[in-house]
């Protein structure tokens, strides 16, 4: 029999146009697709009829499956379907457990393929007008997520406040306040930042301050997770530019 | 007379099936289309037979436009284009001199767009089977391009090395041995490295070695820029991976 292929494809950051045609043309030769929460369910309509689509994602009151019931999934998929598509939000090589579900796959003789997806680490600053580089500005960017409380993620942000690169934080709503005093015991305190939540969707929000500010803008406006931070001189770009654009609910 | 619209637009990586659904279909609509050097002319097919495709990139031997040429093209262009594409790789919210277009197209009362693309900071390394991120291994990244060997590029590379995110630097191959040094001095000689070569295009090259070998290496094999090089714990997963997987010129 001939070996079944995983397709690690990514959705890109929300809007189901933001796809690339690769990944259109994956799922149109799909025998399964495995999509996550994050992931527009209307970019299943690719999907040939027989293809199966199975939910794996996370969702309120529903079960949740852990990373090793998909990778479990893959594993026992492997036997029956050609071709299984992973379809994951963003891109699967940021922040995508990739690594895993690859393993996973090659454990059970799969080819593996990789096609890359636009990552909201990106995608959502440029939705709010931010880009991360901007000549004479900024000549770097740092992604980082909030997700673990690790001293490794501590001294991270240690040195992140020493440079000039834009600092791109994911999953950190909970942690901003103490994130924004280590940016102000460096001197940073007047940094511009903006949150954007739920970027590249239709109820993305979007608020601007500075280091010493942000946290409680952030309060008084009620945002919080999903949300993206970026603390950096790129965030000014954002108040030039949304003067002259529609960007719906900048504050 | 209604205002025209400069749509930003990124190609992503190179290969033309790279570009997102939304871009093809703002393609369609395009008047005027201003191109890089490093964008697929095959995407062009997908503009009206009345549509102006003008090149603006840089080619050897041929005239170079500056970076105000391009500006004052789009200046220029305002007042007989309805809808003017400015197609670049990859995206261009990241090294893409975005910023300077948007103030161009401003001036001219212009509306603008932006039409995320895939970096090749992230899609070069996915295609070579590098994550950025891998639970446990790295939980961020840090995009770094050496085009400046400015004192602000030599302080955030000795941060960089000091970190534990996965470093990803671009146009940064003639400097290759100098920052090598500065991770050695911050212990990490036996950090993997990654070098792409012409990544996400049929002559990609990779190399990998460790932070005290990789420069030699790179000589030997005569790696040179367009090339990205990847800096961490991450790039193992390409020498696991590339065991299973038909990897082109892998070394």
């Amino acid at each position: 029999m001939q070996h079944s292929t995983l397709t690690l494809l990514g959705a890109g950051p929300g809007a189901p146009d933001l796809i690339t045609l690769r990944g259109i043309n994956a799922l149109k030769t799909a025998d399964l697709v495995l999509y996550d929460a994050l992931v527009d369910p209307s970019l299943l309509h690719y999907c040939n009829s027989s293809c199966v689509k199975q939910y794996v994602g996370k969702r309120a009151g529903q079960h949740s499956y852990s990373q090793q019931e998909i990778c479990e999934i893959i594993i026992r998929s492997s036997n029956h379907y050609k071709h299984i598509i992973r379809l994951k939000g963003g891109d699967a090589f940021v922040f995508g457990r990739a690594t895993e579900e690859i393993e996973a796959a090659k454990s059970a003789g799969m080819n593996i393929e990789v096609i890359q997806g636009i990552s909201s680490a990106l995608a959502v600053p440029a939705a709010a007008m931010i880009p991360l580089t901007s000549r004479g500005v900024s000549q770097s960017f740092w992604v980082i997520t909030g997700t673990t409380r690790s001293g490794q993620f501590a001294n991270d942000l240690y040195l992140a406040a020493q440079s000039t690169a834009t600092i791109v934080l994911l999953m950190a709503m909970n942690h901003l306040h103490e994130i924004m005093e280590i940016f102000i015991r460096h001197g940073k305190q007047s940094t511009p930042v903006a949150i954007i939540q739920e970027g590249c969707t239709p109820r993305q929000k979007i608020i601007t301050g500075q280091v010493n500010n942000i946290a409680d803008l952030a309060r008084i406006k009620g945002l919080s997770n999903p949300a993206i931070i970026v603390v950096g001189k790129v965030v000014l770009n954002q108040r030039q530019i949304a003067s002259v654009i529609d960007l719906k609910d900048a504050v």
